[in-house]
């Protein structure tokens, strides 16, 4: 049973603590660098982009959990700069703030993650950075509202949530915070999230845990299409609990309560998605294959086209069987059915054997206009569906993104 | 020899005529209905959309081509509606549209291909366009500049051009006219084009030379990665200029006419984009194969990211080697180099080995700010290259879009 604990966050799990202090990387003077720290070791799991030009962090804590994943403590995540194309000063940056935190926490410098965002291309300025570790290592506390604000590029509101799960040996805690809002696509994108659980879980099954839990979360949304360098999920878990968690049964109530944590987390950043004015989930059914479901998914998740008439509440059904009409996928184009509904409304039937079913249109406008949509479209070709969040594509979101530097 | 034609287009060569009208298709009561047609026979070919979800004109015109290639007269060309996602009544339509066609024209239906452009999912009028058709057939003339008008959706001028060639034979004429602005992608979009040429040429040769210049010219390029269900370019070849083109030297010379007139609609076409204030040209260099270099280009030309930083002016990098990292393409960051450049102008080397050069913001700025750039990025890998040409995303694309149907 999975139970939502009020104001969860990173430090809901027992034993973790967390900490924030403007250090001067944020040009607006905001909360920009963060510890999470647990009182005792951690086994520790995690998942990165898989874009190819990685930033220094995301080689940094690689070469961590090779090292070790079982006596992990901690991480420290700064804003306002994404220490990526930096070369290999840049890895010697995030070398340099690993071993500064170390002494400032009192740990080993291989006990403890690095994760940056924010700007591409421009050296760290790490003594900004020591100097703020210095101070955000006296203040950690139970509070988890500071570290999910520090974080925070693009993002509008912080995101953050722990549920309870009840297993036979107890009760255990999951938590976490997340930073998403832009380039936000599949295999993730300029998106970090740091999970937490007092749960005792070894290394092997931690990870197994968190890959599946991010396969039907963060990897099942989009902003906008673009991945990102520097994306990572991780997850530590350090037993304060005292409840072990390793038969099968055990696991898969775990499991539940990760995803159930980072299903949320992954929906709080579309809703945030840069200029974002609309949530919407897409449904394909009918596939004859999961990936093929996916392909058409993503497709239809990522079209400028279907996200600008999302934008204006237009029900332009026709550019959703065009985006799927060019995802790779052979389709049958009349067999092609499609649904819009708002969230608990009934659905209402636009496209039927690949035509209009001659709906009124009003009654498509009204689903359009409401801030939550669900369109699913079924290929009719076999059983296997697949789900993405995305959102509309706005002016807002041409904004924030042609001038996020200067 | 390639010499360009004055006020060119697709009735430069000699024996082709065409003429518009306003049939009621368009809101506003602009030209909306063009016929394009032969006085002889011709040898023709055409390249199609490989969405899935092909429009009936699509499905029909691929029939045509099939049943007969050297026989063909004329195309007829609708804007305002695309007869896409229309199921089994808009072949229908389609075929209503080519019977009616070669009945004003005096011709068999077998002998017409059948364009549509506009909204999708509406079915065609097929009583407005045989109205105009009626009136059309009778205005047939040497001006190309109406027919030009009469295919454009969001485009705001049309886009026409032809050439000279001179072959041992004697001269050659190819011209043409294409549509685009909106859903353009490599394999086409929503891009119509129809070229012609008074060159005698076998329509087996036919279909060759246009492949490679579509390859070179249409499917490098792209406004939002969109691709349409209705992209269609036809080349029609009347030998009225009595020159036959056969042997493998004057086939060459044909190809170059034909590239030119093809790359200069296309890129026509870039340059008028939906909402497109700059054109880019995007080179990636030093991959290991072409196929990499494509990839590496398209995905860049694609991204949300690096296109809204282009339109704000701001030569934002990360976001390009990003782009780049995320193309499905294995990459060693460490190799990266980029530049950017004016038409013409020396280039400034932004990146090198992954990171910057620690170059003069200003200087690239002012690169920026310019409507033409050039962005060349090198991967150290090997010697292919790939160039694509696209355009930057700016608020007036969501408003277009936003806003399309309504």
């Amino acid at each position: 049973m999975i139970e939502k604990v009020v104001s969860g966050g990173v430090t809901s799990a027992q034993g973790f603590r967390a900490a924030a202090v403007a250090c001067g990387l944020k040009q607006s003077g905001k909360l920009d660098l963060a510890v999470v720290y647990s009182e005792r070791e951690c086994t520790a799991a995690g998942v990165f982009t898989r874009n190819q030009v990685a930033a220094a962090p995301v080689v940094l804590d690689r070469g961590v959990l090779a090292a070790g994943r079982d006596h992990i403590r901690g991480v420290v995540a700064n804003a306002g700069n994404a220490n990526a194309c930096t070369g290999a000063g840049g890895l010697a940056a995030a070398r340099a703030v690993q071993q500064a935190a170390a002494v400032a926490l009192g740990c080993r410098p291989e006990q403890l993650f690095v994760l940056s965002t924010g700007v591409i291309g421009v050296p760290l300025p790490v003594d900004k950075i020591e100097a703020g570790l210095r101070i955000v290592s006296k203040g950690l506390s139970p509070d988890n509202g500071a570290a999910a604000q520090a974080i925070m590029t693009t993002d509008t509101r912080p995101k953050q949530l722990a549920v309870r799960v009840a297993l036979p040996g107890g009760t255990v805690t999951v938590g976490g915070m997340a930073k998403g809002a832009g380039m936000i696509h599949p295999d993730m994108a300029t998106m970090l999230a740091v999970l937490t659980t007092d749960a005792a879980v070894p290394a092997g099954s931690l990870q197994a845990l968190l890959h599946q839990a991010v396969d039907q979360s963060f990897n099942c949304i989009s902003v906008d299409g673009d991945t990102s360098t520097n994306d990572t999920v991780l997850l530590l878990a350090n037993g304060a609990s005292g409840v072990a968690v390793e038969n099968e049964a055990a696991l898969a109530h775990l499991a539940e309560g990760l995803n159930a944590v980072c299903t949320e987390l992954a929906r709080l950043i579309v809703a945030d998605g840069e200029g974002a004015s609309k949530f919407v989930e897409i449904q394909v059914s009918g596939a004859s294959g999961v990936g093929k479901a996916r392909a058409v998914a993503a497709t239809i998740a990522t079209s400028p086209l279907v996200k600008t008439a999302l934008a204006g509440g237009d029900p332009n059904w026709g550019r959703i069987l065009a985006a799927a009409g060019r995802a790779g996928v052979q389709l049958d184009a009349g067999r092609l059915a499609l649904w819009v509904s708002n969230p608990g409304a009934p659905a209402l039937q636009l496209v039927k054997e690949g035509a209009s079913t001659g709906y009124v249109e009003a009654d498509a406008a009204a689903v359009f206009a409401r801030p939550e949509i669900v369109i699913r479209l079924d290929l009719g070709q076999g059983q296997a569906q697949a789900t993405m969040w995305t959102c509309d594509l706005t002016h807002d979101y041409v904004s924030i993104n042609a001038d996020y530097r200067t």
